[in-house]
């Protein structure tokens, strides 16, 4: 028999995050996890395939941020403009979440491979949003161009917000990324 | 007592780059790779850690032609000229190995583990790339906006490159890549 637990995926994430952070994400098990948030090893398994996952789980509804991000984009916008308009969605997601996104930040730079599983879901997102790109009748090169330069932009972004304090909104800081990256494109 | 073999790290690269090739990277051994080179276990630790250092060995140098390359662009160019001369010496090092440049990138590209490792190896190019534009003076965010875009171009070009036929140079790719970003970001 399952008893049911109220939020245990909630409860599972903070403390999992809250424990990666103390001890490091090597030195946290499962169980120190389940324990943590008052819950059985087998009611984690019920939620996250091992301890990993709860730390990328959120990569597909993020992935899929980015594609609905650019069908809100009017059909004639040109394509580094509707890649403004899908960051812009992409961030108001994180709206409220800067104390989160910086907590997870931190777990991820102080450990190789969850740097290297970081970067490989960044790399698809880039694939996607160049797919994406090609549907909406962008030309190659354009599409993987833009697209990879948009997550080159988003991941620049986000580091800089999560190192800050809180006080900017993500989509404060990506604006001006792509305000800078205008201005070291343009010629003459 | 070693024996002098001619050539030894060549023989060895290239023994590896055609087992990878033709066996995958998980199913070649280090043994493999000896046995077809013509040589000894023992001579092949003498110059690589293990088979993925095979693949990797050059990262230092590959590190190094972008930063000379940028030390080779005028004090007064602006940060994206300047990567435009960066990227043109990276390329011209690939002149004449497109062939290699085309059987490494097939290995990498059907292994999880080694496509982690190039981005690794690429994102920490960016981060170096970022340090030596603020040493010329460029401020934040330009200087991690323009790096992060440079390897975000070099990556999208250089995959183009090895997917083609060898006709053109990686230069002219890379030209074509920056110039359609120039194409997408000009505003009005």
């Amino acid at each position: 028999m399952t008893r049911w637990e109220p939020n245990a995926r909630g409860r599972l994430e903070e403390a999992a995050l809250e424990l990666f952070g103390e001890r490091g994400f090597e030195q946290t098990t499962v169980e120190d996890i389940a324990k943590r948030a008052g819950l059985t090893k087998r009611t984690f398994f019920r939620y996250f395939g091992d301890k990993r996952e709860v730390l990328f789980a959120g990569g597909e509804e993020f992935q899929g941020l980015f594609v609905t991000g650019l069908a809100s984009a009017p059909a004639s916008a040109k394509p580094m403009e509707a890649v403004a308009v899908t960051l812009e969605a992409v961030s108001a997601w994180f709206r409220g979440r800067h104390d989160r996104a910086r907590q997870r930040q931190r777990i991820i730079v102080a450990n190789a491979e969850l740097q290297e599983r970081e970067l490989v879901k960044l790399a698809s997102v880039a694939a996607v949003l160049a797919g994406a790109l090609r549907d909406r009748g962008v030309a190659e090169p354009a599409a993987s161009v833009t697209a990879e330069t948009a997550i080159a932009l988003f991941r620049n972004a986000f580091e800089r917000w999560v190192a800050e304090d809180g006080e900017r909104e993500l989509a404060d800081v990506v604006r001006e990324s792509l305000d800078t990256l205008r201005a070291v494109t343009a010629t003459g």
